[in-house]
């Protein structure tokens, strides 16, 4: 279901009169699997903000794979547990990413630049954003410069992949235009981000997709193509003879020094025959649930750098003007065109759901997506209850 | 057979003197097992040196195991043919590393700080050096420094084991005095001068060997632990919880940011255990023959970095000062009494043998090279023949 950008648009037009009355969230006591623990829960409403903080209304929150892998306990990141009244237990409040808009400042964040109304990019890590509205400090939050073409879901969905791509394009080798990235997931949100973040810089990529695609292949193609990608082959090119000496051709002389990996496993070892003398490899995923297995001589008499990349760090070592800066850069390249939204899904916990139904749609889309990849970004719209 | 130093003493203090009638090297027309292709070739003696080129007299000159690889024509760097007058083929004469003195200067040469009868390291990769006399040009050549306790097997073995521990050392992770390092195969030639290399440089090492020792494992630990091990373990300690968490207690709460590693497969992955975050894992060689396994969460979420050395690629990459410069270093390590000649065996390829004899010799002691790890370091003293 696509949610109607109307309904977005509506909410946003009135969200400065909005009062928050009762606020609702997605949250769970213990670890667990994602579709049995989390509860939708209904609590009153957020009292006036506290000095230093903000009241949100939460517009759209995503589910990425690493929300699951949080819920379940296995991610690095944890969340911090919030105490509700009422509740004896401490509940923690899934979901990291998100865009809000702000309904009410406490005293001492005026005269920063914010007001009532505006939109804020969350960027506290696992700061609850599957909720219908939060309470934050004034510092965990950075408002979204308004762009032409900048939607809600682009704003929704501008912490995590987006600058994963940027980054990876930027920090490791300092490419020029016209040089060659190769990658694989190339179908995942972040790998598009890549092919179209490296087209607004005027790279150029390989993109690995999987054979077992079957018919869907010929569509993934085009559709990557259609973003920005100079080449697309599935994961076979790479371990038969004539395709892959076909592809070195086309490669030309310009040896590739920049690949992305989300697979880990053999794919990524076979990925390595692109590469040319000191090629970094960076890792931001292990799709595959196999090790990466590379052999020595590729570090020894290669130069090859094996490194890892994780957004979460980067926030935690970087400043906040850096990241306002980050966020200055892929709004300008949403701007011009080339950052297209991910393709998504709204799921809509509407207000008039009391929490057993919302807890059922909830764990029914959580199920979804930890059995599989859906094929696009899912957003949680949730808003708060009038049961 | 422990060649008696009073030989080489002699040989040295008439060198100066002595001329080259005829000389010897240990060359192959083709690739192939070194214990098949290598011979033994007796040529008339070097003409006077051209202009701006050096007779040399190669004192000694070490068996690496890299040039068992070059020989069998599997490893990255090739060696230049030489002609010989009288041999139809083209011959390459093996050897990589050795010390020489230096018996005739060419035109141009002199003014530059160097004399007949100097000490000389042969810089330039795949010279030849397991022969008797050599022609090279005068920017092939670094003056050794003349330091107490500087012996000839320091000096023919100061271009390969220890620049690359003391590069690894150096070149990856901005260690301070009191810093542990983790190495694994710590009882090989590199293995040994990163004890005493680190041990100069006040940091700790903990160093790895391997479990099938049996009962030489003891009197390994002893004689690294003499050599400056802070400690040492085998492989096993790392698969075992109580060994692996005593020995983390052991290292108390200072993280390891390097480890070097020298063989490859599990042993390595279970190395990565002992790592702090932002650690550098950094590989010189392939023993087990094994890739490196390595789980792609060392890379994204404990900042690992997985890199190569090859000390041919440093020297490429450096300039004539930086080895300069580097040979000064070492030597001073050696003479602080840090860094001592590794275990070795001298074997001669003496004035009196036959080219026949010469070349059984030279095979027989290849052949003991490839089959095994002989547990020391073989270098070849080949006189001028005077048959």
């Amino acid at each position: 279901m696509i949610y109607p950008r109307t309904l977005i648009q509506t909410s946003r037009s009135f969200a400065t009169t909005a009062r928050v009355h009762r606020h609702r969230v997605l949250a769970y006591c213990e670890p667990g699997s994602p579709s049995a623990v989390i509860r939708a829960i209904t609590h009153r409403s957020l009292p006036a903000p506290a000095p230093g903080t903000l009241n949100l209304r939460i517009l759209l929150a995503p589910v990425n794979p690493s929300d699951i892998n949080v819920i379940q306990g296995v991610y690095p990141s944890k969340p911090t547990a919030s105490a509700f009244p009422g509740i004896s237990s401490e509940l923690f409040v899934a979901g990291n990413e998100g865009v809000a808009e702000i309904c009410a400042l406490g005293s001492g964040t005026d005269g920063k630049g914010l007001s009532v109304g505006d939109w804020v990019i969350i960027a506290k890590s696992q700061s609850g954003t599957w909720s219908s509205a939060r309470n934050v400090h004034l510092r965990d939050v950075i408002k979204l410069p308004r762009k032409q073409g900048v939607t809600v879901v682009h704003a929704a969905t501008m912490t995590v992949n987006p600058p994963t791509a940027y980054n990876m394009l930027n920090d490791f080798v300092d490419l020029k235009p016209g040089d060659w990235v190769v990658q694989n997931a190339a179908n995942s949100a972040v790998g598009q981000a890549v092919i179209q973040i490296a087209k607004a810089k005027q790279l150029k990529t390989v993109n690995l997709i999987r054979d077992r695609l079957g018919n869907e292949a010929e569509r993934t193609k085009r559709e990557l193509k259609d973003l920005g990608a100079d080449l697309v082959c599935t994961y076979s090119t790479l371990t038969d003879k004539t395709k892959l000496s076909e592809l070195k051709g086309f490669l030309g002389n310009k040896p590739i020094r920049l690949a992305l990996n989300c697979v880990g496993g053999e794919v990524t070892t076979h990925m390595l025959k692109l590469l040319g003398p000191n090629a970094h490899l960076v890792s931001y995923g292990a799709m595959s649930k196999q090790p990466l297995s590379i052999p020595t001589s590729y570090f020894i008499f290669k130069g090859l750098t094996a490194r890892g990349f994780w957004q979460s760090q980067w926030y935690e070592n970087r400043s906040r003007d850096e990241r306002i800066a980050l966020l200055e850069k892929l709004t300008d390249i949403v701007a011009s065109g080339y950052l297209k939204e991910p393709k998504h899904e709204i799921i809509t916990i509407s207000a008039e759901d009391t929490d057993d139904v919302a807890t059922q749609k909830a764990q029914q889309l959580l199920s979804e997506v930890e059995t599989g990849s859906p094929g696009r970004k899912v957003l949680l719209h949730i808003e708060d209850p009038v049961v």
